[in-house]
């Protein structure tokens, strides 16, 4: 037995900002942009395009703001950032980011490690970017890391995740994203962590974010959209694999979330081979191979259309 | 919302054979033999070991008597080999196999070329062999390919399916293994394909073997498991790529099988670190990188435990 699926769901291709930040190669702002510009041509309508944050913090983010000037700008086309503070939040609205993402973590040791704040002093932190950006008219919403568990902490207590849940929506986000940020995370997890979130919150305010390190991701997915959630994060080839570990799979690849969604007859406004298409480029431009296995599957067919 | 899943699962390690047959190296029997031993020990109790064919037509597999002759002789351990026809049948008797596969496809198409046969011979063959093994008392079951779509045909019309599941269960065999062959299926698919046959078969008759080419059948099997059936067939770190294709997906990997099964909480008998360890065996043994996500997350966990 199964939920009523959703008619059509919201793909929030994050590659440009959770995929490049974490690939080991530092891409050009030109390659980003003409990425984007693909991305968008594909049929993606949400683009998580960069992040506001210190150079020196993540160097393959220091030229956000070179990025934003550059965005093909085009009606219906949302582009995001992750904004930490005031500060970033004021260089992303000055850039002409559409929407801004406040960020924190579920566990205390993710939270120092990552960012060297408390969870409090995290959750403060949002509120102040959240309040600057209400104050603005500015629609931000929210990730919540390691939902389903912490490479140091290892398991993180479900109520927790509720309750950072629900401080980040009372804040007035439009939504938090569920961030799996490891990949650890397996579908009967997933069916208890959401069934007590949706208790208190409705579904089009959670978002779905998995990263496929394990091979679950897919799954994960079809859970939660059973579920009633309609709204999945993704990435490109499956980009932003651990710089530290080759191999090692990163967010689950866009490409296969559409074709997942399309196989169940849900709508997505994406165009499946021009997709593909942006994931060869991606390969031919960076002479890497992407952790996408959908890629690979579709390379000879898709490479026999255009020669 | 979703259907009681089983306590236990039954998961065939079928990599010694699909995964193999389809590696674009032939491994040394003493290798295959040792590959064996230690997914026995792991805790898999159900190996697919080899195939009774004639050596012209799949040279992995010409080793299948002296593969047959070495394999660990453990109580509760059941090896089971393709068989083609009552010639390769009498083989795999007199190797003291234990259990016989008959295979054959749904797809007219697929059939010529797989075995130069039409359907109905094929289906001919089947009979013959079943035959031949209820005489000696000897326990069969049967593969059906490309139940989910044809490389040549496209689209396979699930009544199809169904009459073709039927008539190998009327001629007696255990259960029919429903072969993703290469790759196409995606749940909503499943969902539709299964939902027909248990309106006419029960799901012990059924068994979910599918090939993760396009990085969906973990979630292809969530859907087999929430829908009541209880065996899994999957190769070792997701061998059997195509040989002409490198870095295409093969089988599901049996390692991430494992880990979706234990996150559902249900029993299986395999110790997956040992599982792992396996996969790690065979890298290194091969030089080759396999295609399973879970191995690469778990590989510098795993070696640190043993070194």
């Amino acid at each position: 037995m199964r939920g009523e699926l959703p008619a059509t769901v919201r793909v929030v291709e994050v590659g440009p900002r959770d995929g490049l930040q974490n690939e080991a190669r530092i891409w050009p702002t030109a390659d980003k942009v003409e990425l984007i510009r693909r991305l968008v041509d594909s049929g993606l309508r949400e683009i998580e395009a960069t992040a506001f944050v210190h150079p020196k913090v993540i160097p393959p983010m220091a030229d956000a703001d070179a990025v934003s000037a550059a965005l093909p700008r085009l009606p219906g086309v949302i582009y995001s950032a992750l904004v930490p503070n005031t500060r970033g939040y004021a260089r992303a609205l000055a850039a002409g980011i559409d929407e801004m993402i406040v960020f924190m973590s579920v566990s205390e040791s993710h939270s120092r490690s990552n960012i060297n704040k408390t969870v409090a002093e995290a959750l403060a932190a949002c509120a102040e970017v959240v309040q600057a950006c209400k104050a603005d008219g500015k629609p931000v919403r929210a990730y919540l890391s390691t939902i389903y568990g912490c490479p140091y902490e290892g398991d993180i207590a479900p109520a927790r995740v509720v309750a950072l849940t629900q401080s980040l929506l009372d804040l007035g986000v439009s939504r938090v994203s569920l961030g799996d940020t490891t990949g650890v995370a397996t579908p009967g997890q997933v069916r208890d962590v959401l069934g007590r979130l949706l208790d208190r919150v409705a579904p089009q305010q959670l978002g779905l974010h998995f990263h496929d390190t394990r091979g679950m991701a897919i799954a994960n997915i079809l859970v939660g959209l059973e579920m009633g959630l309609s709204i999945v994060e993704s990435a490109i080839g499956g980009m932003g694999g651990c710089p530290y570990a080759p191999g090692a799979s990163g967010n689950v690849a866009t490409e296969e979330v559409i074709h997942l969604l399309h196989g169940l007859g849900v709508g997505t406004g994406v165009d499946l081979d021009r997709l593909l298409g942006v994931g060869l480029w991606i390969e031919s431009v960076t002479g890497q191979s992407l952790s996408s296995k959908l890629l690979h599957a579709e390379a000879s067919r898709l490479l026999s259309l255009v020669t």
